[in-house]
């Protein structure tokens, strides 16, 4: 299976209103909640393609008690879309582009500390979204020692991946990324690094089998606004491989066997929520698969395309995905 | 003790952003969480001048449990600060300007939906706050007659005075507060409403004893923006007694003994949230405690100052109210 670890892991809630004016008072017309943070999100990805996948990292209070119902509840549809595939651990059950739906198993370790909300409020009559994050709760070392025993206790079961994803909660160390990292090295497990600041030029420095910061993200670690050049310096600071999100000009991917950078023919329309989590998606399970380089690259740049052309923020359309997919340009990428 | 619905209970959220921009994305620095919904707000308002009050309403799923843990650990304080006042129902115990903190007692009535969230912005920059409200849960026929036969159960208890609070929930009749109007007057029970909209109108003809809508409410069923003629108005649709608030302008009461309004010597800078909560709770108070109508509008006024004083949104200031008591200038109110 894929291992996703989302330590600051939100109950995600969505309301809409026909017109945000700031300090006035407003009535939400709706109210959606679904398990948030970027490794969940990356599961909800991968279990879309049929691909089996455990989510870890924090949950407490009675927002963590929500956030584990909902995910036990999308879980439970995905057992009764695909019965016959849950469990089989065959290739075939794992990999699965166009595929049926893999439930996502819980792994998630219990807190003291609520699980954070975050609030996106969106303004029907712009379609424009307000985010508003709440920080996190306190993680205690004790509680941050019992998270370490769980992941390593992951990591010897059959995990083909680790995503680890997002931003650190209050009182987890700056280095946490660094050390878990390691810890995948250690068992043979490859591993993806999506985070940003300061966790991720810790993280770098442990050699993480591949980073997907964005255009800002890759800038703020390197100083270097070029894409190809900032990539490379991340390289060179520890990242076996880079993946560069690059927003509508799509992405760049610089590994030891080459570079190459990749986007859909045409500009799509649509809400960017969640699309780099879709890329991450895509990456994975393309190492999952064993899939050269540039096939993981269009992979990930048509998932992220579906995402933005989605109706729900974070969820993909597959027919978008399926008629991207083989549309998606890959090219060498020179060095400037 | 003194009886108060919310029927649409709700959990409180106050976010604080260093300021808030439309369509950006924000990290929240502090949340807090309380108990809210108005009949839950004058309820702590009474708590905190000695009174011995009572809540119901619907409480359901997380953040109804969650909202039920907070009221009990308000409680679990005020009992500690006042075991002795606690449970004594004698005159001394009950009445208590100046006195210690009464403990609030639950009788929420569980429901399936999830109780609603308010989400109130404050941009630290201005001060001002941008609220966000949920429309909260689906009530259910079988639900609106449990609570009926509770609320009955309440009114055989020593109930003092019932306040019938707020919005509706979708669901629950909309002649609501009609019926549990007509139920406190068979219970020989005075019953105070703050509402609006079509609820105040269908309430207005079970002839409350008190109702105290603000100015805005007040033009909205009347048709007219003068106060007193609006309230004279009002009272010709079934309220007994007419308490406008008037925002800076003080308040307006208009009864069957006579009409006089009131204001504070002096303006006040702050925040008005829970300003017209406390404004009910003074009114209730002095009603409990048998004081002449001039000395309930006084006390009303009053609190309404030091709630708009105090650092925390819907708290009243001690020091504020003590201080403005004494210096209410209420005069009579002269028909146009």
């Amino acid at each position: 299976m894929i291992l996703t670890v989302t330590l600051n892991a939100a109950l995600d809630l969505t309301y809409r209103v026909p017109h945000l004016v700031p300090h006035a008072s407003h009535r939400v017309r709706e109210v959606t909640e679904r398990p948030g943070g970027k490794g969940l999100n990356v599961a909800r990805v991968l279990g879309a393609l049929g691909f089996r996948t455990t989510v870890t990292g924090f949950a407490g209070g009675e927002t963590g008690r929500t956030l584990r119902t909902l995910l036990a509840a999308d879980g439970a549809g995905a057992g009764r879309a695909a019965d016959g595939d849950r469990g089989s651990g065959t290739a075939a059950g794992s990999a699965g582009t166009g595929g049926e739906t893999a439930a996502v198993t819980d792994a998630l370790v219990e807190v003291a500390g609520p699980t954070r909300r975050t609030v996106g409020v969106v303004d029907e009559s712009t379609g424009d979204t307000t985010q508003l994050n709440e920080p996190g709760p306190h993680i205690s070392p004790e509680e941050w020692e019992r998270f370490l025993t769980a992941y390593r206790g992951l990591l010897e079961q059959d995990v083909e991946a680790v995503a680890l994803c997002g931003s650190l909660p209050p009182g987890v160390p700056v280095g946490a990324y660094a050390t878990l990292v390691r810890e995948a090295r250690t068992a043979g497990i490859p591993a993806l690094l999506d985070t940003s600041g300061e966790p991720l030029r810790r993280g770098l420095a442990a050699r993480p089998d591949l980073v997907k910061p964005n255009a800002d993200e890759l800038a703020g670690i390197t100083g270097t606004a070029e894409p190809l050049r900032a990539a490379r310096a991340a390289q060179r600071r520890g990242a076996r491989a880079v993946a560069a999100s690059l927003g509508a000009d799509g992405m760049l991917l610089v590994t030891q066997d080459g570079a190459w950078s990749a986007a859909v023919p045409e500009r799509l329309a649509g809400n960017p929520t969640g699309a780099g989590d879709s890329a991450v998606a895509g990456l994975l399970s393309g190492l999952a698969e064993g899939l050269p380089w540039p096939e993981r690259l269009a992979r990930a740049v048509a998932l992220s395309a579906a995402t933005v052309r989605a109706p729900v923020a974070g969820e993909f359309d597959e027919q978008t995905y399926a008629r991207m997919l083989p549309s998606v340009r890959v090219r060498g990428a020179e060095t400037p």
